[in-house]
């Protein structure tokens, strides 16, 4: 009952006509990558989505998984599609050309999946996980493992799963219990339970690579005692084809609020024959690889939710007859007017608009310096670059995903009693958007990344990339009217980013306790800047062909300025007021 | 796999030492209602939602309801549950003794709606609904009607339901297309769809008496034209009992987001036996009586469900031991700390409690004014207090639904991962309560009900008992520094209601694109007023037995002016940036 349509020309702003500087020279490698040819695969991957993924979003979510004696079946036409995404070579879309990959930039493949997102977030995630494994094994694998283990991944024929959570421990991993003793043979037995393990069986793949955190036989307590081991799910025979079954079996699947197609499974590893990947008593190094990919995938998870939710509540809006214009009716021969004509439906739909279209720009422009970080030619580039990268994960990641969870909130809103209804299929993206707040560690943990890890790092050095482009394309455009609310907005996250850093280091709940709100308030700047940015794109084509879209580019970025970044000063006001009113209230009150 | 305890202690607070003056001299039919007796009945109460309403909460979601031939069967265990709840008296406890009820006060009534939404919010809207049909009856009904549909609806062997929505029209009920037509015996039948219809069929009542908005054959168009009719599901006979089958028929169930174990019917009548209830088109005056009780035991639902969420978030966050404190181990002899020592944990809880009990002292508060309205011997204090009540009765539905969801996620988050599994029961709170903002009037119907009829009535004069008892609380603390952030925030809402009243009239639209966030900001500030009084009550007797109680008002007070109520500056900036921005945007380029 949803529509979904690939938002290419939206798409093709950003990395076209906003991200003019930093996209002007080719990276080493993307010298035959034109616009045509970026515009042909976008065009693919839309079509892709539209017609293979979308129409098994509400079928998937009715059906879900089922665990059928140790075997977990996917929804009906998983497999299908399944087929089709490898077969497209879909899933390699960002893998190196030597691995069988299509070796194309991340710009392009965040693009990619925000729409596979959008069109079907639970099937994203299969082919997600397999990606994050096969990072995780490029990097740090051992030549014998990435030989076995890398084209099978990319091109879809296996798949991947992180394995870290156990029952007792999500957050701190230190205290896993997984244990690997070693064999004569250099490999391990791998003996524990984990849960929550996202695509951990599925009936999609002919093998499933596990990753899986383990605590070597007398390594040390804590995090810094576990490693990272390869376990198959049928053990890899010498030529490469899948053979026995390894110890390790799903012993059962989570009912969840959503992404119900996606398989979240319990696994129990009983002596299962795995590989060291890197380091011993490295693992979590190796992890975050994988984990530092996957935060900008689940922030993009957001953003493709809350596209899909502001294009059905528009459409919803402009066919659902209710009420009359408040000035007189717009409509005068139908019954009503569209919704559209309300005010606070535009308040609505704007919010919703302005918060996907800036989330698109924030990701793209992230991606653009992931990019950059791995391959530009200039050491110090690169440097910046990933400095960048570093800073903003986890506001992409949290940010994003907050906003997720409001937007498709609102979609069901302009619905009304319609959204509630499961058929409609409104709801399944809040249910959907819930778990990005969640996973890859909760939103809590990113706002203690931000505050406590990126911020302090090299002495303030990861802000300098944010923090003075911004500062001087503020004074370039002192003149401008339209950007006081910018400016504000960035001089609230100066001095809350100041009192931070003061006060964080005497005292670290300070830092704790302003987190949250200072990831927000971070977002909402960095969301600023690109929505100013688009705006100045805009106003020099408004008068042109496309009028139409420039135009609400510039009022959608006028409706971000007045309506939605003014929510920087109750931030401020709420870090400001430091931690002593929550730390200090009585443990045993609550 | 959730836990429930009526907050008694909590309730009392509010109604025995926070609203004294309200409450100083017991109302007409009130002088034998000691405290002694109300905490009684509140305990009787609570233990009730306790051990019976609440072991049914989990089950009841994962059943649902089923349709089978015609006939809505409720998940197990809810025909005896309410077989308890009716032979208790709990139906008819705001109902007049005259009735078969127990004539108690709204506050208490209103206390014990909260109980009974946040143990089974699913199981509550039966007899939810019959409360509101008695009164809808009570008030405009015949003395035949009242004298055979009365006593049933209150002793709970019938149930009661409202039909408005049709598949075309839910907030625009001028379209309503069932029709009736007069009968020889003074009767109609009453042919139409109704759909979104709680409580229009199931398997708990002998008898359902269906309240329908109809248009009366030659009656004009628009809302002006329709009329009240009660349409039995059995015909009553003249000696009171059930018996022919009547015209109306279920015809399908809906499957929804959450409160799956309430019934949400389509009902087709067909040549349906309905009788004229008030005045013929005057249709939606009576049903207003019905909406606006509903509307208030809408907001008490978010209030009950952000209850049980912070019960079982600070019930994990006490037990689930994950990560270290900031500045050390405070469970140095566990594997890890509690989560309850984390700033960000504690800045999620104290949210919750900051505003579930904010909406409590609300609630309360309002139906204290709401017995004055109905019984103060006084004529002017009695239209002084109606007057409160219909200012405040949008801000109570719309505000405390949005806080009912926003509190019961922040509940899903303190659990991570375990929140998003079904069997924990806290997704449950977040689906549950998203309806909150939806029906009985969609939040932003609250918003426009709020600046386009409250604030305008009678030339502001509702707006009198609000804003005069806060402006002389807060002149007759001008010394306190404490209470400066609730002076500022009430300064804004000062403002805008002046901008609004000004500029809407006007321009209706711009009392429109203000509308949802001033009524954010009214609630915001009506909740610091009673924070406020909340922390002086508690200040005179933070020394005395109960000092860690009163510590803790006192600190959630603190948490509240400190971390929430600025939010008002950033809704008073989004409402006087005015709705050009939003309605110059262009129709065709959203």
């Amino acid at each position: 009952m949803t529509i979904y349509q690939a938002p290419l020309r939206d798409i093709r702003f950003v990395l076209d006509e906003l991200l003019v500087e930093e996209r002007a020279e080719p990276l080493p490698g993307d010298e035959e990558l034109t616009p045509d040819l970026v515009a042909a695969v976008l065009e693919e991957a839309g079509r892709f989505c539209e017609e293979v993924l979308h129409p098994l979003n509400q079928s998937g979510d009715e059906q879900g998984c089922t665990l059928d004696n140790g075997v977990v079946r996917t929804p009906e036409g998983f497999q299908d599609a399944y087929r089709q995404l490898a077969e497209g070579g879909w899933i390699g879309l960002p893998a190196d050309a030597e691995d069988g990959g299509q070796g194309l930039p991340n710009t392009l493949a965040t693009a990619v999946t925000e729409m596979e997102s959008a069109a079907n977030l639970a099937f994203t995630m299969y082919p997600s996980l397999s990606i994050g494994t096969y990072e995780a094994v490029r990097a740090h694998g051992s030549d014998a493992l990435k030989q076995r283990y890398l084209r099978p991944l990319v091109e879809g024929r296996w798949s991947g799963t992180m394995c870290l959570t156990e029952p007792h421990c999500g957050t701190d991993l230190g205290m896993v219990r997984t244990k690997a003793v070693a064999r004569d043979d250099g490999s391990y037995r791998v003996t524990g339970n984990k849960i929550f393990i996202s695509a951990g069986d599925h009936d999609l793949t002919e093998n499933i690579i596990h990753l899986v955190l383990a605590r070597r036989k007398g390594a040390p307590d804590g995090v810094h005692g576990l490693s990272l081991f390869l376990v198959p799910k049928f053990l890899v025979s010498e030529d490469g084809t899948p053979g026995d079954r390894n110890g390790v079996t799903c012993t059962g699947i989570e009912h969840k609020m959503g992404i119900k197609a996606a398989s979240t499974c319990a696994l129990a590893f009983e002596d299962a024959r795995g590989e060291l990947v890197g380091e011993p008593e490295r693992g979590m190094h190796a992890m975050f690889t994988m984990m530092n990919s996957a935060r900008l995938a689940v922030g993009i998870q957001g953003l493709g939710l809350g596209e899909i939710a502001y294009q059905n509540a528009v459409a919803y809006a402009r066919e659902r007859l209710q009420g009359r214009a408040l000035k007189g009716a717009r409509n005068p021969d139908g019954p009503a007017d569209p919704l559209l004509v309300h005010p606070d439906v535009r308040r609505m739909l704007l919010t919703m608009r302005a918060f996907t279209e800036g989330a698109r720009a924030l990701t793209l422009w992230v991606a653009s310096y992931l990019d950059k970080a791995q391959r530009h030619p200039d050491a110090a580039q690169r440097q910046a670059s990933d400095d960048l990268v570093a800073l903003l994960t986890p506001v992409v990641k949290a940010f994003i995903t907050d906003l997720g969870s409001e937007v498709t909130n609102l979609g069901v809103q302009v619905y009304g009693g319609h959204g509630y209804i499961r058929d409609n299929g409104m709801e399944q993206f809040v249910r959907d958007a819930r778990i990005g707040q969640i996973y890859e560690g909760t939103n809590g943990i990113q706002a203690m990344d931000l505050v406590g890890r990126k911020l302090p790092a090299h002495v303030g050095r990861l802000l300098r990339p944010f923090f003075h482009p911004l500062a001087a394309y503020l004074e370039a455009h002192a003149g401008d009217a339209a950007l006081a609310p910018l400016a504000k907005a960035f001089g609230r996250l100066q001095r809350a980013t100041g009192w931070i850093g003061q006060r964080g280091l005497a005292d670290p709940d300070e830092a704790g306790a302003a987190a949250s709100d200072y990831l927000r308030l971070f977002g909402l700047v960095a969301m600023g800047y690109l929505w100013a940015r688009m705006a100045e794109v805009a106003q020099a084509k408004v008068k042109g062909d496309e009028g139409l879209f420039y135009r609400a580019k510039i009022d959608t970025a006028r409706f971000y300025f007045e309506r939605l970044l003014p929510q920087s000063s109750a931030l401020y006001a709420a870090i400001m007021a430091g931690s002593d009113g929550m730390m200090s209230f009585n443990y045993e009150a609550f």
